[in-house]
Order: C-alpha cells, then structure tokens, then sequence
C-alpha cells in the first residue's frame, strides 16, 4: 500500500491518503479531527484500520491535489552521511560510525513541488537517498528487531548546498525546500527487506547515480539501532539514509543543478520522486 | 527582567513567569489559553505586555515550582562549536565558518533538575554556554540588526558524551536530558551587549571554565546573520553560542563528570544553572 500526504487547492485543506492508480482515498476525510494528518495517524492509529478503506474508488484525482512531503512536520530528521561505498570512496571518507546530521521540517518539500536553489549557490548537488519513516515510538532497539518499527519507505533528494556545507552539513543540508520527500511511502509489509532495492537518481533524463541499497555501509536495522540508542524515535520521524556516489561535485567537469533542471530519484517498490529546480 | 518556565507538581501544571527575589509571578495564569507557556507568549504577545504586572507580588515561591528549560520545546536549537579562541586551540580547529551542530528538545532539561550521565558512556563532559532566545522572526536578517530579535539570554549546559561524539557532533548532543537550560533568560534589554558577560563554570565548586563572551570568534549578532541566511528562525528557537576552552576531555588527567557530581554555569547578568549528575 502506499500513503501520501497532500493539499487540495480547490478546497484549501491538507490532508492524506491512500494511493490508487487514478488518484487517492481521502483518510483526513474518515479519520477527521483525531487524526488530520499521516504523522497523527501513525501515532494514534494503525495501518491494519486501513483495510475497510482499501477497497473504495479514489476521492480525488492526482490533478486535484499536490503532494506535500510524505510526513510534512516530522519531530526529527536525521540523515546519514557517506553511507555508500562509492561515495565514501569519492569523500575519501574513514570513519566507521554512522556521521549523522539534521534536517529541519521547513527544509522538505514534496513530489512535483519545486527544489529552491539558494541564490548565493552554484554548488546545488543532488543526492538520491531512501527515506524511511518510522511507525512506532522506539528507543534502544536492536537491530534485530529494528524493522518492526518502519511504518514505510520513500524517495529522497538531498539537495546539498556543497559551498556551505562545511563541517557538519547543519547548513549546506537546511535551506527551505531544499529535501524533496515523496511522493508516497510504500508501506514496510510491501518491503520485507529495504537491502534489496535499486535506487537511480536523472538529471534531465541522464542516469547519474545507479546503485542498489545493498551497497550501504550501514543497512537500515543497523542505523535505527544506532540512533535509537541515543534518540527515543517517535511515529513520522524519518532518517535519511545517505546517497550513493556519483555526486556532481566529485565529477570532472562537476555537474550541478541550476533554475529549470528536473531531477528525479527512482527506487524499486516505491516510485518516482521528481523535483524542478527554481 | 527574567523570565523562566517552571511545573506545579501540586497543581499537576507548567506555566511560565517573572522571576522576583522570592519566587514567580504566574503569567500562564494571567494569559491563559492563548499563551500557555514561554514560546508562545514570544510568539503572540510581547515583552512590552508585562509592564502591568512586574509589580505584583510572586504567586508562588521558588520551593512549589520546579524549573523547566527555559523554552521547553523550541522548534529549533542550533548550537555553535569551536567559537572560543581557546577551545579551538584545545581541538586544533582551523575551519573559518561558524561549525553548527542540532540539538532536539528531548535532549534538554531545567535549572536543579539531574542531567542523565548515559550508562555507556565514561567521557561525559561538560561545557557551560550562553544561550540565546529568539523573540521575532527573523530571515535573512544582516548583523547590524540581528540583537533586535533577540528575546533574552540564558546559561546552557552542553553535557556531552565525547566518546559518541565523532563527526557532526549530533550523536554526543542528543541524549536525552544532556543540555541544562537555565535558570532563566535576562531579557535583551539588559543585556545590551552579549559580548561583554563573564562566563565561568565550576564542576563540584572547582572552576574548571573562566573566560568572557568576547572571546567568541563568531559574536551572537554574526552568528544569527550566518544561520538566519539559510534557516528562516522562529519565537522561541536557541542559539547555543559554544564553549569556551577548559573542557575535560583536553586536561591532563582528563576529568569527567559521574554520577553525584554537582556542575554550574554562572553568567554575569543572568544567574547560576547548577544540575546534578545522575
């Protein structure tokens, strides 16, 4: 199954849903004041009360709404860095410790929604990542059980700002709508283990990441026990978890995105994230 | 004029207020539904709204209320490293630009409340900080005004757990109740400039930190300009501007805090945040 975030302009109303070949089930409309949005559904309900709703047409079509980021205010955001053997190759990159950074809600936005390049940039990277979105409150799991606690998996383009990145990443990593999300979450029973997806990130229709998630440093259980060590996770947080390599600026001549460039992240079982850049 | 935000354990409820000599003025009583704590009152209402009530007498002494961190749930808290001329000496750190690190609210806690030693951890140190309280919104605001968003100071805490602390620092500053955030903030007006405060701090009464904010390399104003070029702030976010040199991690011996170890933060013009180690 797969659940989306939205906004109706004609209806001025956020709210999310379930994702059908021709539009979405409406949940905001069922589940009303208690639950108004994914994250709040995560905390208070459970997928398995969505499947009364599974079977009903769809209430909107996609040209009625736009997709806000898949969680639009999560509690946190962690990402983590040089997480593929290329691009720890490409950083030159030692240290065996999951590096982790933040990103700030106002830094998301969603499927079809535009990228914003910072003005004072010409160093705007893409990097193409899956996100996963936790499902249930979680501190200090073991890996082990880790995965019981992934309510799904998304798209992510982690837009970097390279000539403000620095040490730390806290300010190449959170200029506004600067991470696209989206545009839906696969839900985690569709994707039993999140080490055997391939994700491909276009630049203008051009390849320029092709790897598979069986290539991370840290897989997914591993880095949710390492977090959650320290950090109790709640319903709709969501970590990032790190981009393979072929990064515009470890390429010679490097390549970077500029206003009307369109990049899009794909990854199996989930879908297409695309993003133009303004 | 200090400000704090406290919790009623007989009442069962937080409120905020002005601190007088002999305990504090209820000002969630006064503005109720609309401001029930510290950040929202920056946020809807102003400092200037206080005036009719600094002469009433205190509603509860300070031995009814326990202390909360100064703003509970900020929607964001950025901390600065290595902004002492001689922490960077200690760390050998060369980089130029403001380093930035995250901190969530769940990794904060108030003035006399423990701060939680991990049990993993035998290198838990201290650095004592001035922080900073956002009062307006403030994007893409030049040095030369940024002090006119800001609601007032504070002392900061900033217990870190060095053996987790690596790259980016997020994994050494997110454990929860690590960050003492306290007693209270002296607001700006009495503070007219942040570069001219002792700051010491003292580990079982032993002074173990004894500088000045003007030995920060980046001054608050800087530093709200560099963040608020990329991340818009909001009433209620915090600035912690760094630590100054000392730490225990850089002596010989080394010296950490442990469980019954008693650590204080004093900063001219705003007070004393004293936590025990638990």
């Amino acid at each position: 199954m797969q659940l989306c975030s939205f906004y109706l302009p004609d209806q001025e109303r956020k709210s999310f849903g379930i994702v059908l070949e021709n539009g979405v089930i409406d949940l905001g409309l069922r589940f009303g004041a208690e639950c108004p949005d994914l994250k709040s559904f995560l905390t208070r309900s459970s997928l398995a009360d969505l499947d009364a709703f599974r079977a009903m047409p769809a209430d909107h079509p996609f040209s009625a709404l736009r997709f806000l980021p898949v969680i639009e205010n999560p509690g946190k955001v962690f990402c983590v860095g040089m997480n593929y053997a290329d691009k720890r190759k490409e950083f030159a990159e030692t240290l065996d410790a999951p590096t982790l950074f933040v990103r700030f809600a106002d830094s998301l936005t969603g499927h079809d929604s535009p990228l914003q390049k910072p003005a004072t940039t010409q160093e705007f990277d893409y990097e193409g990542e899956l996100a996963v979105i936790i499902g249930k409150a979680a501190h200090q799991v073991k890996a082990a059980e880790a995965l019981d606690v992934v309510a799904g998996y998304s798209c992510f383009m982690d837009a970097t700002v390279r000539d403000m990145q620095f040490t730390w990443f806290t300010a190449g990593k959170n200029w506004p709508q600067t991470g696209g999300f989206g545009p839906w979450m696969t839900t985690a029973d569709e994707i039993p283990d999140p080490q055997q997806l391939a994700i491909k990130t276009f630049l203008n229709d051009r390849e320029v990441q092709n790897d598979n998630t069986s290539s991370m440093v840290h897989p997914v259980a591993k880095i949710i026990e390492y977090i959650s060590a320290f950090s109790p996770l709640s319903p709709g947080d969501v970590i990032i978890t790190g981009s393979p390599g072929g990064v515009g600026k470890k390429r010679t001549p490097p390549l970077f995105m500029f206003s009307g460039d369109v990049i899009e992240v794909h990854i199996e079982k989930i879908g297409r994230l695309v993003n133009a850049i303004a």
